[in-house]
């Protein structure tokens, strides 16, 4: 097998390839169903690192008994525009699933509304659940903690994840407007990347465990990762720690390394999302709003500048007409540890 | 009278002088009260910029017409958990304080809710809102759009705001956590103090008019500043002016500044506040888990970092023990601009 050998593969193929090795792994039917979907979308949208990669992820979360892989999300209503789904340990994504009518529901009847997924296992992007919710036709904001892997503003110890911000905006007519990233200087797959390749790091991307500065991605993964954008990354990093972690009773990122306990499982813990209906505010004017944002759009694209996913939007279009390029050794060993791991 | 000579004053000596100001200038009494509170708490925690200096900026809104300076906020609740006051032209402040016990109402009942304020100009900072939400118990969010003076990441012409993003959490028996920062890279009085002093701003502040990097306040403030953390940052702006303008039918920052025509006015527009009930979700032990808070509060100052809002509680401290120095020249600046625009 050359090192560079891809086979292509249909979205079908990936789907019915991530179902068959969740199955095998041992997920219920329902979350193999959940999970599968967003590593389609990962592949689809050529975000690789969150395509069927993940089910090596999955798989040793499976192994090590990080993930409850048969959880039954339980849903509640503690307010009228709450929603918390317990997740029981299992993966995120059926939490999610679960959850989402009601959240549309209650944002239509409030304007407004906010779901906890509590007791979760995080190994997912969260712009499919974004994207999810402004298909519906809702605004939608997403955070969650990770493990303490990132250092405040002015400091060198580790206290924050990666602590994503995911926004979803409807556009009629056209795919969602969809961001999604860390609050961290860069993914912590970023830092990995360099380490097997070698390969130096930036002088601001992190600090060795002394927290003295460092270029080696070695000292950073044992040391500290820095926010984006200095002090305003550093308080928006603290501010998903709160409100998707203590303000809905869930883990903060120290608290959910020190319950992994040394595993190197995924992380664990809450997530925050919310969702406002536009028809909320706006009443029968919603679509006269819509068409001004439009033209926000509009003057970012007219001078060069490209819109938030507009990369996985065009790799979207080609993947859906030709489908996906996938390492075999990719796919052997996926199947190398899937056959272990029964 | 020496350049740098001050004079002290208690903070009830600059709630006097700035409601004799904002009356001498002609605002109703209602808004006279409201905007002189954020003046005091800009002098009392050590932001001159958003202290009485500001009483130049009310003076001249009135005087160019650009704030109507008796306007009656107008309340309504267009959902069980959204809030909307038109302001009617007027100043922000009163529209928040008029809106501010519904908005907690409203979170209370529903768990999560939010307030939009409509047709308001604005030339305050946000904190002292999301501060006196925390203060009610709650977790809150605000954000506005001001005027297009910001580049969007990958573009040189400018589209957003500097667009504020202000949280506030509470704090059992302190001070509420609250951070306020612009999504530019820096504030635009920045590069204005730059240019009055005569000197280069850092490459990465902004682009000159025809898209070029530049060092020179002035080509900066005639093209376009950028955001901070690149697109991270660009992408956080954009998101303001979505949910602070056409989500809530109010205008983005390229038309407040089409609206302004070139008078120099403070951005028109409405702002967005989310406010969160600890309650709603954690019920009985919502107190547990905000001391859960107090622990990351805590790794973060053990470790020499500073939280955001620290200088300004250090600041406040000691004017609310001694008072505050306010420039001479300012008050005379002030006396005569006020007197002038009778």
């Amino acid at each position: 097998m050359r090192a560079n050998e891809t086979i292509l593969m249909s979205l079908d193929d990936v789907r019915d390839y991530a179902r068959a090795t969740l199955t095998r792994v041992g997920l219920s039917p329902a979350h193999v169903e959940a999970v599968a979907e967003t590593m389609v979308a990962g592949e689809r949208d050529g975000c690789a690192s969150h395509g069927i990669y993940r089910l090596l992820v999955a798989a040793q979360s499976v192994a090590k008994g990080v993930v409850v892989p048969d959880a039954v999300p339980v849903l509640s209503r503690p307010a009228p525009a709450l929603i918390r789904v317990d997740g029981g340990g299992g993966f995120a994504q059926l939490a999610f699933d679960r959850g989402r009518p009601h959240l549309a529901e209650a944002a239509r009847t409030c304007g407004i509304a906010a779901m906890a997924l509590n007791n979760v296992v995080h190994f997912a992007a969260l712009w499919p659940e974004v994207e999810a919710l402004a298909e519906d036709g809702l605004v939608a904001l997403a955070c969650t903690p990770s493990h303490a892997w990132v250092a405040p503003a002015g400091g060198t110890k580790p206290v924050f994840g990666t602590n994503p911000i995911a926004f979803g905006w409807p556009r009629p007519g056209g795919m969602p407007f969809v961001f999604d990233f860390a609050t961290s200087m860069v993914a912590r797959g970023e830092i990995e990347l360099h380490r097997r390749a070698g390969k130096p790091v930036p002088p601001d991307w992190g600090h060795a465990p002394d927290g003295s500065a460092t270029t080696v991605a070695e000292e950073v993964l044992a040391g500290a990762m820095r926010t984006f954008g200095g002090h305003k990354g550093s308080a928006l990093a603290a501010m998903v720690e709160l409100i998707a972690g203590p303000l809905i009773g869930d883990l903060t990122s120290a608290e959910s390394i020190a319950k992994d306990a040394g595993r190197g499982g995924s992380p664990i813990g809450g997530e925050l999302i919310i969702a406002i209906d536009p028809a909320g505010f706006l009443g029968a004017a919603a679509a006269e709003h819509l068409a001004r944002a439009e033209a926000l759009f509009a003057s970012i694209e007219e001078q060069g500048a490209r819109l938030p996913g507009s990369r996985r939007h065009a790799a979207r279009a080609v993947s859906l007409a030709e489908g996906v390029h996938v390492p075999r050794q990719l796919i052997a060993d996926i199947d190398a540890v899937t056959k272990e791991s029964r």
